[in-house]
């Protein structure tokens, strides 16, 4: 598959970003062998550069950078055009340009894994089409943590992203995810803006059925972070309120 | 949400069960809070206790265990009854009991994330029941890395688990799946019995449309890993074997 050429290596972020944790040391929640990979790396691609030059600021505290943080190659991924969810070709050649000429090239979200509810794939599908080797890196995902967490079914699951603000459209898609959970017995995990949390569980608690099992995980790997698994109803006879401010994967699983 | 008493800590395991990869250091592909906190753990509910055994010798040989191997409680997880997929509630409470009596408990399966694509979810959910915060910690899963590989869409997305074995109900379900993939854009992830591997990429090729993506990666995160994402006509007119001893995910999306 692969040819001559530097990979494409999907570098996993910590879940942390804009958080107090970020002053936490970065090997507690990711393996080594990222730390000395995105340590070695000189030319990345990532949804915003600001925040990689933070990330890697954190690596050299523990694996020291190949090269000093002011020389490495960064380019921002750039937004599709609005209303497609794909990038034109020629950006795509271009930042694919270093592993064509040699050089390992890093890919990195602003949290998690990069390509997973995050932008990326069109550049990992590029990849794939110039026959540069892409690796994953294992790290932290707050989708399949959330799901493990949730004891919902973990054998058949689905992610649909984000639902739309229209509260009458945002109605009838809770009601119509519950109704696939139900006859696939598949568990739908969603995420939201995080200063819309509160709104979100309002409309799953006033659209889904009493039984419904709902899961809530807040701040995952943060240190006030929690998973709340339980039915509608039991939601609604014990409110929490959820903060604005960290991000929350819900999940539910119609019975 | 949590009393008092001890937590349920969702362990990750390697990717390696079953591969020379397992004389590989633990603390390569697993962060070291996973590692501190298995060290640390001296109750465990297991899939599988020699294999847990194993895990924990190399947990060992980064962070010395906290007790002897030998004295540490390791509780296999019980299969439920053929035809349901929850276990017996009396077999659950037993499984939580050190929990409740003050000791962190971890759960761990042979490889990767427990109660994702693996057995466990009923004992999350029984713990959620009790009162017992729920933990998960970040590790590799082949399904969100597979994913991350394929460069198919990540922003929606499905694990569907084990197609039938049946030639005409796979077809079936394959058509199935495949139609579910251009209605709502959402890739398609579904594994198979290693030894099965080549007979799922060959029932695909003949029942997927030309155009559409297919991905298979294979080993991840060990040596040899790769992850090949290409059309169907792609796959028709280069094909490749797939080793029948080590785990593959596939995931489709069609256009």
């Amino acid at each position: 598959m692969s040819t001559a050429g530097g990979s494409l290596y999907l570098i996993p972020n910590t879940l942390d970003f804009g958080t107090a944790a970020e002053a936490n040391p970065i090997d507690d929640v990711l393996p080594a062998s990222v730390i000395r990979t995105a340590a070695r790396l000189t030319h990345w691609v990532a949804e915003n550069a600001k925040t990689t030059r933070a990330f890697l600021k954190r690596v050299d505290a523990v694996v020291p950078l190949a090269r000093p943080l002011q020389s490495l190659a960064i380019v921002e991924l750039p937004r599709p055009p609005k209303g497609s969810s794909t990038l034109p070709a020629p950006d795509l050649a271009t930042l694919l340009a270093p592993a064509l000429q040699g050089h390992d090239l890093g890919l990195i979200s602003e949290a998690g894994l990069p390509a997973v509810a995050d932008p990326g794939a069109a550049l990992v599908q590029a990849a794939h089409a110039a026959g540069i080797k892409v690796i994953a890196l294992a790290g932290p995902s707050s989708l399949v943590l959330a799901l493990a967490a949730s004891g919902l079914n973990g054998q058949s699951f689905a992610f649909v992203g984000y639902l739309p603000v229209d509260p009458s459209a945002r109605g009838a898609r809770i009601r119509e995810l519950e109704a696939l959970s139900r006859r696939a017995s598949q568990t739908q995990l969603m995420i939201e803006t995080p200063y819309r949390n509160e709104a979100l569980l309002g409309a799953l608690l006033a659209h889904l059925q009493p039984g419904t099992r709902l899961s809530v995980s807040c701040g995952l790997t943060l240190p006030d972070g929690f998973t709340r698994t339980d039915s509608v109803q039991g939601w609604k006879s014990r409110p929490i309120a959820l903060p604005n401010n960290v991000p929350v994967v819900f999940s539910l699983l119609a019975g």
